[in-house]
């Protein structure tokens, strides 16, 4: 296995200081294991990519009750402050939920000889679990962090969790939590 | 609103006559609420769309336990003999879960001033999910029709249905009984 | 080297019997030498593509001079009768001028570990060129096959040739008589 | 017409202060037209779009003639200096030759509501006439400026000029100088 870490939508708008949606303490819960995925990661010459929300003012997404956040280019578009960071990580801007959606880095993966996109970050339902899909559909494997993931709901995130466990998509995609990714890999 | 109805994967290897597997049962019985939706959406001069998986032989799909199914030019990629078709509706081979992923249905869609795709079909929490997913993706509002979509177990679809009957995304994306969606798109 | 021949738009509606566009007698022209070429490929076990337009009636590409032609599910949106085929033959609609464009071939060329795009048709400065350029985009080397290659004028195909002999993406694109490459790749 | 000026590779690594390839003489010669363009653009409140080469290190296109050049993340890859910029413009960093390859820039066009790309800067064989294509193929008209593009040698610059000039894509495709488009736009 060559891993690459995706840390999806870990942005200052839903979790910096000050912000207070329902995602907010679940995202801001998982920093800890976030952060130690990416140490252990680079820590095996894996990469680590930051895929984040980067949408325009205007922008179709908005026409529901999202309200407008993560605007491209402002501040709370960034990967969280909490979140440990190295000069080699990539960070991805993405125009929609899937970090592949309208993006390279399924190439960028290829390129680096990755063959397992390790999903973590928020919220599992949608973004992350839209990445997971579109990992596979790119002809890599995926991991769903169980305890690296979040939604706005715990009763949501498990949800999710219990869905994708056992599908016919087993093992390409799974639900494992950072300790089992951990001893597997070693 | 001008929808398309999106078919996604009632196919002839998962629904035809002799297959058993444990998505045929619920599969078959929606059969009925698709065809309805069909004619309903032929009458309003919305076009219909057939999605279908459409694999290679030694597909990267298969490495897992998933079987070599609806391989591409084979009876059993085509679109199950139990579903009404009519000689203008539009059949999208698939190279993955979303009718989106690698094909032009999106351009097709925006050509034909569609604004919502009506997806129906199997699974659920799959190919229904991330093409409805990728449907908002792409600037179309999408409805997910809870009684002409089905799971393998009736347990996964429930928790598919209520996952996201209400997320920020909503009323992007919806999910609606298709007694509903006629009776809002009279 | 592990080629594919991508065969791009030699259709019944450019050189059927009947037909006499500007590009008709010249694209009849090369039918031997891509023939060859797929004798050649398939003898190596190298795949042969057959790329083909597959416009929609209304399709946006028909709102300049171009007349509408290759319509999806029409014969004469079918490769040209005077082409060898073989069942193993991967036949790809494709909405616009690159074989890429909205298709899934880079991944199956990638599934079938292609190297290098041979790329053969009509016509050179639009759709083979757009072809090449993609192949390349998609991290493919691509070959343009001079005399397997033709445009409406003996003079536009010279001078797509001229341009793209020696640029900076050379190697990676390159542009070859069919005796030069067979002999390289002996 | 609602257009947008999209300027393609005017680089600090191909334009800027002690560059010199075959290309720079002619790339900064058109800098008085580009930003007489983009003056022009915004003045009618169209956008103006900077797509960027941002190329990984180790990247394919490298395997080639070309050197390591425009690399993600490095002064090189910004646009040239001497290009007049504003807040409300545009970068969209791109992979390879189109600024539509695995970008989000048809959507944000189209979000825009911009019918034609108004295509500028270099080179015109490779990364000027990708992005004029793909344009077309997404279902946008698109412009070539003749003196707003330029190439590694005038003589491959015309020759480019003299093909597209008149294709079966006219008048979706079309070749126009800067002033032609100015009187016709009035």
């Amino acid at each position: 296995m060559r891993g690459a870490l995706v840390v999806v939508d870990m942005l200052e708008d839903s979790l910096g200081e000050g912000r207070s949606s329902a995602i907010t303490p679940h995202g801001r819960a998982i920093v800890p294991c976030v952060n130690e995925l990416g140490h252990w990661a680079r820590g095996r010459g894996w990469p680590v990519v930051f895929a984040c929300d980067s949408f325009l003012p205007g922008d179709f997404i908005f026409r529901g009750k999202l309200k407008p956040c993560s605007l491209r280019g402002t501040p709370g578009a960034e990967p969280y402050a909490g979140l440990e960071r190295r000069p080699d990580d990539l960070v991805v801007p993405k125009r929609r939920f899937s970090a592949f959606f309208k993006t390279d880095l399924d190439q960028t993966l290829r390129s680096w000889q990755v063959d397992t996109a390790i999903v973590c970050g928020i919220s599992t339902p949608v973004c992350v679990l839209a990445t997971a899909l579109d990992a596979v559909s790119h002809d890599l494997r995926a991991v769903i962090v169980a305890d690296a993931t979040a939604a706005a709901s715990p009763e949501a995130h498990a949800a999710v969790l219990g869905l994708y466990r056992d599908t016919p998509l087993f093992p390409l995609l799974r639900v494992m939590t950072a300790r089992e990714l951990r001893e597997e890999a070693t």
